[in-house]
């Protein structure tokens, strides 16, 4: 009875009119798969080696073998890879929460190096990538590849991907560290995008040195006008919600109010055709440090942790992908004729990224301790190599980049772009598994003096404790209560002051930040009152 | 400089593929008049009124005429209608959050009535849409429309959207009326997309008493199968999440198996071909009941609120859709040729709908005012008025199963079609903005028991008194301690124990849940205790 009335019956089906069923079934396995991932990787969160990045890639990479032995042979993916999904649904989250959840004071701090490593690094490594490609690849029977390929292999190979790397290091035992390594993340998706849409928009043909001007110009008008822009829409956020006086009438508006115009800044970078990842980044920083103080505290939690989940969901999601895309038979059979040829290819960009890491790593690093004169701020050798491992995986933003440049709309015919294609998958599974097995070790060895012992508080960014501080805010107060349980010593604040420039900058900011913007855009210690609030005055 | 680097360089718009440049620009529009439709809500949020779905509409209807303007009268959306869009992302929160949020003890007490109102009642007032359509459309000039149109169109105005009631009533105030209009609301939402579904699947040239019992039997199949496949997800995310102690690592998992399990139990009752609505709403009532109290305290409150802030979006990004919707010239251009035709439908239709909903409304609390002893149980006339006004408004699902029956990927060419489709958008607009207008002054004139005073706290339902006490558990603990501010006395406990066979289903229920299903899936006062989480022991 039941079988027979629910076949006659109703498909509530019928009204995804464009969503047959192999797509519904599809999205279950994913939805199920993400799941999976979650329970497993809370399951392995106390294992010496493996994470969430990982155990995301094995799944997906298993789903695949399943998928591809069902299938026949077929295939071996339940979604076709979409830019689109990628970067409109996918990356400002991420992006967005990093600058978010970021410890402002320290970011701004070595704001000077992070962009050394971030802009002028990944320019260094991009061209070591692209020339090393160019000397070897011609010798290596890969094909016919114009200058531009070579240009956005380096592009495409210059993206790091540090998501493993944050996952073992702690913002609260080696801050400067942290910082170095999120902030050169961040700068260094800004930078490789940017370089790889100027690559694919320019005429390579006739290279001069006014072109070359040009270039660096526009490059320097994205940045500014992508970041003044990030920061206009956090103004505008946190002016809106502090005048209009939200939290009097409800919670829910507020943080709809802040998703939504965090993905407006988004969408206009888009608009203007400036960088999208560098406007959201910005804007997330500037609304964790005004916006964010003038919601009620339901909403500062419910913001933190909302933001903090998509952004996790979203990079299970991006690695479980990968995974399964690492099976897709029909480029493994464009290639299978010569399999020596991409293994060669993915053994010599392997050591291309090494090398072009450590071409700026060390150099850039002695520069950088050349403008310091405290022996804390300066980076020592062991701390170098821990940030030449940090950026060694390569991810997602090199998939995205890769599957633009040589295939169109998923698929690949042409045998150099597949044997292209499957090195890049090469690198990434490799560089993520390999590297990133070995990460947790090494910055144990590397970094002996950080009490590495994986208690609950100090491994977990996101544990409760947020309830009866506020989190976002600590290292507001740092300046005037540093805390104690730093293993690097901190100078005190008297010879903070006396002793760099940088210094200066930061202590006029903090002038102006408390003399005129606070007042106006709220912030710690600006918030309005709201009648039932349990905020601490 | 700036503008001549900006075209030369980098255009991250290349990386969105099939996102061209209007698509962008229309995003951009329409985030933009989301944040515009919070703002101007939260500033009308004391006027006597109007409500946020009215505002939605009048912004939509206003971009809508800009758009038009500025378009040379070619077009008046910035999106084409999906139901895709609406059924897999729009609807799924807005329901989910209904189930999370609903006070279950009323909702359970009321039950009988609840089905009797939302079961019952949606096939009377499809009856009797169904032969007035048949009755009054053959004399109009309509067109030649088929039984299953007619009964289509029976379905299609059976669908209450009480969003504006609800926003007007107060739970803690008027109970046991609330508790009657939302969970009608809710069981009316599936009803009329089964039944819906059940039309067009059918053949409905020959009908006879064994389809008819096929249909009853595959109806009730629908229902049970739907609520069982809701509470098991629910029932295993709270194992997961207490067998596994995930709060002993980390916030944002939590809240991401939460949002995950939720939309997964959705994606399964379509795979399953059942009632994905009464899924997601069953699977939200018993996560609200077990798993939001194994998760730590951060988790609730951002659980809370995120799926508050998700279906509040969802519910203006529909209203400001319908707005915009209600100018495509396309449709109009066709009917306009005789104006008289749909100005008729969409009268006869108003009519129907109150005729419709005064035939059920009455007559099902007579019956259901029979089972009841208490005379604080029985639904007065002033209720039941209050009741029937509450269900006349007309909204987004409406809309969604119009376009289904109607249209053929959102255009429509055939006149009679054309015609259904403005008389729907009319009596959505109609319905909601009249209706919609009088509902605040006709609750005050019908139910002046009831202290109706707009204070901070008592209008808002989502206010900051969420963090001194766990808001969803407060009605668990109504039995033991009623609370002494509700205006309606209500029966003490022993007299409860007492009366009515439906509170010892209730007591047997309590005592089961105590005795088997607390101590296995959690619950309120089976926490598992988590290191520095502040919950109260």
């Amino acid at each position: 009875m039941a079988m027979e009335a629910g076949s006659i019956l109703p498909e509530p089906m019928k009204l995804l009119a464009t969503h047959d069923h192999s797509s519904v079934v599809s999205m279950n396995l994913f939805v199920a798969l993400l799941c999976a991932c979650i329970i497993i990787g809370h399951l392995l969160e106390e294992n010496r080696w493996m994470n969430e990045s990982i155990t995301a890639l094995a799944i997906g990479l298993c789903t695949g073998v399943v998928i591809l032995l069902t299938s026949g042979g077929k295939s071996s993916h339940l979604l076709v890879f979409s830019e689109d999904l990628f970067f409109i649904y996918l990356l400002p989250p991420i992006i967005f929460n990093a600058g978010f959840q970021v410890k402002k004071k320290q970011f701004f701090r070595n704001f000077i190096t992070i962009m050394l490593f971030g802009a002028v690094g990944t320019l260094i490594s991009f061209g070591i990538i692209s020339i090393g490609a160019i000397h070897f690849f011609q010798k290596m029977n890969v094909g016919p590849l114009k200058i531009g390929d070579y240009l956005a292999i380096g592009a495409i190979f210059s993206a790091t991907d540090s998501v493993c790397t944050l996952q073992v290091l702690n913002q609260d035992e080696t801050p400067l560290l942290y910082s170095l390594v999120f902030g050169e993340g961040v700068v260094n998706d800004a930078t490789s995008v940017v370089l790889f849409n100027a690559i694919q928009s320019f005429d390579l043909t006739h290279l001069n040195s006014g072109i070359a001007l040009q270039f660096i110009g526009g490059f320097l008008y994205l940045f500014v006008a992508s970041t003044l822009l990030g920061a206009f829409a956090g103004l505008l956020s946190a002016y809106i919600i502090k005048k209009l006086y939200f939290g009097r009438h409800s919670t829910d508006r507020e943080v709809a109010l802040m998703i939504l115009m965090a993905y407006l800044s988004y969408m206009l970078a888009e608009l203007f055709n400036l960088s999208a990842i560098l406007t959201v980044f910005f804007c997330g920083i500037v609304m964790s440090h005004y916006t964010w103080h003038n919601v009620t505290e339901s909403s500062r939690v419910t913001t933190k942790h909302a933001f903090a989940t998509l952004s996790f969901v979203a990079e299970i999601f991006i690695f479980l992908y990968v995974g399964m895309d690492a099976l897709d038979i029909e480029k493994w059979k464009i290639v299978s004729s010569s399999p020596g040829t991409p293994i060669g290819v993915s053994s010599v960009l392997l050591a291309l990224v090494l090398v072009g890491r450590a071409a700026f790593v060390f150099p850039l690093s002695f520069l950088s301790n050349l403008t310091k004169n405290s022996p804390y701020e300066k980076v020592n050798l062991k701390q170098q190599v821990t940030i030449w491992w940090a950026g060694l995986m390569r991810g997602a933003v090199s998939m995205a980049l890769a599957y633009n440049q040589f295939t169109r709309s998923g698929h690949t015919h042409l045998r150099k772009n597949a044997i292209m294609i499957t090195s890049t998958i090469t690198v990434v599974l490799f560089s993520t598994v390999v590297f990133g097995l070995m990460t947790k070790p090494i910055v144990r060895v590397f970094l002996p003096s950080s009490k590495y012992i994986p208690t609950v508080l100090s491994s977990e960014p996101s544990t409760p404790k947020s309830l009866t501080v506020p989190l976002l805010a600590q290292d507001d107060t740092e300046a005037n209560h540093p805390s104690s349980h730093h293993n690097v010593p901190r100078p005190t604040s008297l010879r903070m002051l006396l002793s760099i420039p940088s210094h200066t900058v930061h202590h006029y900011w903090r002038k102006f930040d408390d003399g005129f913007m606070r007042p106006v855009f709220g912030g710690r210690g600006f918030v309005p009152f709201f009648p039932g609030s349990p905020t601490d005055h």
